[in-house]
């Protein structure tokens, strides 16, 4: 697959799975993201992969496009996690996010109705490799 | 999710993202694999991933079912990989293998014709801890 093609699947995709390594293991966990060609942006709540992510921030997102076992594609495009922390960047990150995911799911609106739910980290992976492999 | 609930989403679903770990990078490929309660078996062609898993053994296997933004679940199973090199339990996972995708995919067909291929690597992940998470 061309590193073309493979930035299309990139783009177009919003589903990935993001691939960490936390403490010894490696963890997988699917994600909700943007990719604005340099980096894929995403949020999450305080968690594992957070954690992960900030003790050792090289990671990886995968991306396919299955039909079945004779016809899919699968692009694993590598970075480096950096949080966002100004508030201007912050702010147009959720902007880009929200346009994307207009809707609240459950667990944001419960946190949105509670003043004292943790914020939600705001993170982008910034995009140095990209790797495609396709089969039919 | 309860455990039970985790296992039964891994015994039927036949596509999974596997994660290890390659250099100092986290790695994530899908596979196709069979479950039968103790390891997932699968196998693959010599590369990336079995040379990864060869150094690393600790990997992990995440299967997600996934509606929706709002209504989807995720399992992460976590073991060791083995190779399968005894003759008779090699026999024994390609059977298994085979009655689950009994079609041969292209790739596999090109090897098949060509006796110089090199012979596909028959592995099993030893899953010794399973979580899972949902939404909806």
């Amino acid at each position: 697959m061309s590193v073309e093609e493979a930035r299309a699947l990139l783009r177009s995709a919003r589903l990935a799975r993001l691939g960490c390594v936390a403490g010894d293991e490696p963890y997988v966990v699917p994600v909700n993201y943007a990719f604005d060609d340099e980096c894929a942006i995403s949020h999450s709540l305080p968690g594992l992969k957070i954690t992960a992510m900030r003790e050792r921030p090289r990671v990886c997102l995968q991306v396919d496009a299955v039909k079945d076992q004779f016809n899919w594609k699968s692009v694993l495009a590598y970075g480096t996690f950096e949080e966002i922390v100004n508030t201007d960047e912050r702010a147009r990150a959720l902007s880009l996010l929200l346009s994307l995911f207009p809707r609240l799911t459950p667990v944001e609106t419960l946190i949105a109705e509670d003043a004292n739910a943790p914020a939600p980290i705001v993170y982008r992976i910034r995009i140095d490799r990209v790797t495609g492999i396709r089969e039919g």
